[in-house]
């Protein structure tokens, strides 16, 4: 084990446990962004992170920032975070678990044990889809990428996405002001909300990418006819023809995903049929594919088989292919190769078993990415299940994460420590 | 052609345009049964029925019955209806085709041309889906098949079938009376519903009988998963089983349809997935798939192949077959063959074409066949569309259609006059 204090799980866990429990009573856990429950958990936040030392504030894009200085303010800062916010009826861990990771590790740290970086705990604003049509708010004005459009977002009761920035203490009018460009490196922990890890009995995931997201909205035309009286031969069915582009669909992506060029998945999550009557021939189905891929080549193949397959099964099913449209397509984001095989080398340290995976999931460590080398680190866990009240982390599992967080932070120091050294 | 007055085909067609006027006029074509739509519809056919010389009156189910006494008061009484109510945003034709053309018929016949039968127009009551859940309301009392405890179904407004039944004028108290045993046959006149008439250009159908019909719920229970983090090889899909079912179905129903054993549909007409999120896999999928059949073997030998083919398919998509539930399932009825011949001979005494077929639909006669020698005239509508404000028969389909309906009244009267000379 390396010099100084460590983590302690158990204040870890209890902070955890405590932020979580600041939720709507009535839809366990629940403290949705720009909410007065998101802003009773932050006055909270801001008093443990003042309580560890750190400068507290809030920046122009309304990220909460605790800054603990460095010996040489020459260099970048370390900046570890994740967000505080939560889906309607979410988990205790999803944002929270790497928010509190990143607040032990400079309670660890110890105020006195300075590093010559400063270290950053950072609780990203709204990085759960908002009200506002747009996810990952904060994380993208500290990217540069939240654009001044984007401001007039406006949610269902009025309030414009700028005015709501203003309302939790950023400064929409000062957006620019948020970009950063003095960060050294960025780590994120985050629970894995997946099975890999458990099912291998893994102790730690580093994440090699963040996928890319492409969602793609099929639409079938048949006609609505009598579910009695239309003989087989002449159905024009479009839910038959959807049913076929779905089995078709999860077919070609297991065999793809078992081609060995990274994660990829896809997934018919809706489908809506009209008129949805037991007696009447189904006259138009609707089915949202969300594909995600590692390897952005393989997502775009994909898609150009679906769009083959899918002509060919209206074609067969007589029916008339009425959309095949994109609706969204993000790039997939490599994180940093010398970080990931640092946080690998500060877990072999620690005696971790370590794999290597990409994330499913988008992060605020995809926009961070563009400014900054960034990484992430992912604990198990239970049974992969998130966004949901069942989510689950083991209190041991936290602190073990935490723990390569810390190391891994000291292991960047310990370089420019070493390189300024050298010169 | 026969002896007495025909068919007026534009008092006909005046008469469908004019009750199909009585209608919601936010959403034609409109007149749920017991509502004052319905009741308006209602009056105006008493009206009519009186202006033709019918004695009428409201039997103890509700329907509204005109009566042409016949010169033998020892005859049962030959019978002609279909039903004045709609489902919502319905058509034109749909009942009020075969009502009118009964109404028609006993016109052609005129006050002073009495035949040995008394002949009968019914409006049988609620015929569609009605609010308290049950159908052919007025054809099942006149069946003895208006069970008691329907009359206990209760509405979302809180009103009882029965005391319903009473509003409209009925008397639920002496129901039993409803039923009949007087009944020498039964010919009702209805649009197809179907394509088959209008693409092969045939002028009228003859029913060989209307198709029993089986609903079946299944639902598939897998794990409601991260569509980005779950691994294809770990999920467990329930859309994706759900997708297979229904495209297995499709096609073992296309080939069985094709095997000559008369007529035989499946349709998965609901179809509905949850969490229904794009971000997540399906954790169950719920379909309702509607069988029909002429031939009931049919029907039983699809719904076991389906039981066997979804329990594969739940097994090979790691999900559970959570439901395989028969939710209805009622017998084919067989229309007698004797009165099916007597109208295709008198279609070709009038130089219609005529094609024998299935009716894929329920019908009124399905009930009435159980008391009575039953058979029913299909006329072409266009596109095989009903139950849409787009129905349509052309006025010379209707004509052509109650002018059989008018023959085989005299035919059948006529065979009873050659009993009587025989004796």
């Amino acid at each position: 084990m390396p010099a100084g204090r460590s983590v302690d799980q158990e204040r870890l866990w209890a902070d955890v446990m405590t932020l979580a429990a600041i939720t709507d009573p009535q839809r366990p856990y629940t403290r949705r962004s720009f909410s007065s429950l998101f802003l009773k958990g932050r006055a909270w936040l801001r008093d443990r992170f003042a309580a560890a030392g750190l400068k507290v504030r809030i920046d122009p894009g309304g990220n909460l920032i605790g800054r603990m200085e460095g010996s040489n303010p020459a260099l970048p800062a370390i900046m570890l975070g994740s967000h505080s916010d939560t889906v309607p009826s979410g988990g205790r861990f999803d944002g929270v678990a790497g928010l509190v990771a990143a607040l032990e590790v400079t309670r660890a740290l110890g105020a006195g044990h300075r590093l010559l970086h400063a270290v950053e705990v950072v609780d990203f604003l709204a990085e759960e889809p908002s009200d506002f049509g747009v996810s990952c708010v904060g994380s993208r004005a500290v990217a540069g990428l939240l654009l001044p459009d984007m401001l007039d977002y406006t949610a269902a009761n009025g309030e414009r996405l700028g005015d709501a920035i203003d309302r939790v203490g950023g400064a929409a009018k000062r957006l620019a002001e948020a970009r950063r460009s003095d960060i050294a490196a960025y780590l994120e922990l985050h629970i894995e909300q997946g099975v890999v890890l458990e099912s291998k009995q893994i102790d730690v995931g580093v994440v090699t990418a963040i996928v890319g997201i492409a969602r793609l909205e099929v639409v079938f035309q048949g006609a609505a006819d009598h579910a009695g009286t239309t003989p087989m031969p002449l159905r024009r069915d479009a839910a038959v023809a959807a049913a076929r582009a779905i089995a078709w669909a999860a077919e070609r992506a297991s065999s793809l995903a078992a081609a060995g060029r990274g994660h990829f998945v896809a997934t018919a999550g809706i489908v809506e049929v009209e008129p949805n009557a037991a007696n009447v021939v189904p006259g138009r189905a609707r089915v949202i594919f969300d594909i995600r891929a590692e390897d952005r080549a393989l997502s775009q193949e994909f898609i150009a088989e679906l769009d083959g397959s899918t002509g060919t099964i209206a074609k067969e099913c007589t029916v008339e292919r009425a959309r095949f449209v994109l609706l969204s397509d993000t790039a997939p984001v490599a994180c940093d190769a010398r970080l990931g095989d640092a946080l690998a080398r500060s877990a072999a340290r620690l005696g971790l078993s370590v794999l290597r995976l990409a994330s499913g999931a988008g992060h605020d460590a995809a926009f961070i990415a563009r400014i900054a080398p960034s990484a992430m680190v992912f604990v198990p866990c239970r049974g992969g299940k998130s966004h949901t009240p069942e989510e689950w982390a083991d209190a041991s599992a936290l602190a073990a994460g935490a723990a390569v967080l810390l190391e891994t932070t000291r292991l960047i120091d310990e370089n420019a420590q070493a390189s300024e050294r050298a010169t």
